[in-house]
């Protein structure tokens, strides 16, 4: 498969927006603290995750499916942690 | 103009993940502690921002460049406003 110079930046761009949350999860997992992340900010971007997958889904675009699809994972972790840890003392 | 069900949700969806950062900028704004906020998260964010705004500006589609820059400002928001605050204690 031959791939456009201009869908390989779309493909890293893609992958710098939908693993821009790992960082976060991870040091959350690490200092067990999560009081000054906004629960709102990753209910939010869900939200946008999920409108987008509907919109994949009628235009028949796997590509935009399964990266809200990934997405929705890494923001449903944060708000998971984000409730978990939030209330141990700072 | 007429708008198509279907870009009204693209619409929409864009709108919640490109203003999904504006809790996290009010709430750092009102505690003053950014101390659980990634850094590299925003920075990747921030990344994905700038790819996607040099994809849209050689697509030739303002809507992309539009709403990346958008992104790119509220991300850079979040990342001074953690730099700023990170230092202070919990």
């Amino acid at each position: 498969m031959q791939l456009a110079p201009i869908e390989l930046l779309g493909l890293v761009a893609g992958a710098f927006g939908t693993f821009a949350a790992a960082p976060q999860a991870v040091k959350i997992i690490q200092t067990k603290q999560a009081r000054d992340i906004s629960l709102t900010t990753y209910l939010m971007a869900m939200t946008g995750g999920i409108l987008w997958g509907l919109y994949g889904w009628f235009e028949g675009s796997l590509s935009i499916v399964f990266w809200n699809g990934v997405s929705l994972l890494m923001c449903a972790s944060i708000i998971w942690l984000k409730l978990r840890h939030s209330g141990e003392p700072g």
